[in-house]
């Protein structure tokens, strides 16, 4: 069985981070059993270490730094770090289940990727701060002591107003208006990606809407705004296709 | 027969523009016979309107905006403007021949199409002021009446420095490496956005390769280290599988 690392927080499903979400999404996709392990953000370093994970980047002082998602495949005795290694290791370990690459080809999923995040980027500081009360004490003390002196401010003085909130959120509604483009140039009724075929690319946006999800609130106005209305509810629509997929186990 | 509509210069094959090579590659791929109508800068708007061609963009007074490419193609009594427009509308009229957006999907590539400008974005202006003294004289004088009062300064003083230029290029080449990651995670020998299979994401690239050839000039250094040295010479050998599309006619 597959063990996925994952930082826990005080929500209800507990998992909150978008980059983890991408691997949750993806395991379940290709219907491989899997169970969780909760690390606070203040562990990850030492037990990835233990376990013998690859770190993912490096400390400014030059030491090795480990993120998660990191999973471990005790069919195989592999770890692997960093959500889209974690997606191929999938594919090349399980390619009779479901594929996240279609048509064998990797490159305009690694595009995605590589653009994705500036699609998200304005709206980023607005979702990530909205959890900053929804996490467990020890992961908010080890954000608190690595970010705050790096940002000089303390973490609720990164929460915008709300009259940034509107502007930024405007901002990123723009970039996804570009990608509504895209999506678009599949036809009428093609929802994913690639037409009619779900893939990583469509569990990389998926990860970030319920990411997104999460820190607006479910029931919030900026969630109605966001999966009913922006794109004639593009988003909102995809994400329902793929929901089956947020699972923790 | 199709007609492309080209804005020519004094280089001995004529074309320079990287768009309107998008369009130029994508008929050639297709195999289909054209001829090429040459139309200097200052004529555009005149010429597309009288053809009935579709405005692309729209000026700052609100009147309408021509741009090529355009084509006209008397099969079927068609003009359209704007480079992917082409692409697109050659795919479904001419199915048979080969595929511009393989497994039929157009999101990938509009992807593409969309995060290219970017790569090249650094070095847009070294490759663009390089083509000052390769316009016809009523072209670069369009140029010279409709940009110089926006930039608020001649073209001539538009052209960076030899230090501004080894700059430009070294963020143009870092932007490069990131686009070779993404054509890499294909696997090794495997070419093109799509694995074995070019498609127009490639003639894409393509088309922006062989303006820079044209901009640097094909015997200079700097050609010689973008297409032999970057990124272990993938985009110089990746041209080369390519150039057969580059044709006039």
């Amino acid at each position: 069985m597959i063990t996925l690392y994952d930082i826990p927080s005080k929500l209800p499903g507990k998992a909150f981070s978008n980059n983890i979400f991408k691997a949750r999404l993806a395991i379940a996709f290709k219907g491989l059993p899997f169970k969780t392990e909760w690390v606070e953000m203040c562990d990850i370093g030492p037990k990835m270490k233990a376990l013998g994970a690859d770190p993912t980047q490096t400390n400014p002082d030059g030491s090795p730094k480990y993120t998660l998602p990191v999973i471990y495949d005790d069919a195989t005795g592999k770890c692997v770090s960093e959500s889209m290694k974690i997606a191929e290791y999938l594919e090349a370990t399980y390619p009779d289940k479901p594929s996240l690459f279609p048509f064998g080809t990797y490159a305009p999923i690694h595009l995605f990727n590589e653009y994705f995040p500036d699609v998200v980027q304005p709206g980023f500081i607005v979702f990530v701060s909205a959890f900053t009360d929804k996490l467990n004490p020890p992961t908010l003390e080890y954000i608190r002591r690595t970010r705050e002196p790096l940002m000089g401010k303390k973490l609720e003085e990164m929460i915008p107003s709300p009259e940034e909130k509107v502007t930024l959120l405007a901002a990123t509604k723009e970039n996804f208006s570009k990608l509504d483009a895209i999506y678009a140039s599949n036809g009428a009724g093609k929802m994913y990606f690639f037409g009619n075929i779900p893939s990583y690319a469509d569990l990389i946006l998926a990860a970030n809407l319920i990411w997104i999800m999460l820190s607006v609130g479910m029931e919030s106005n900026e969630w109605n705004a966001i999966s009913n209305e922006w794109d004639g509810g593009r988003w909102g629509t995809l994400l329902k296709t793929l929901e089956k997929y947020n699972v923790n186990q």
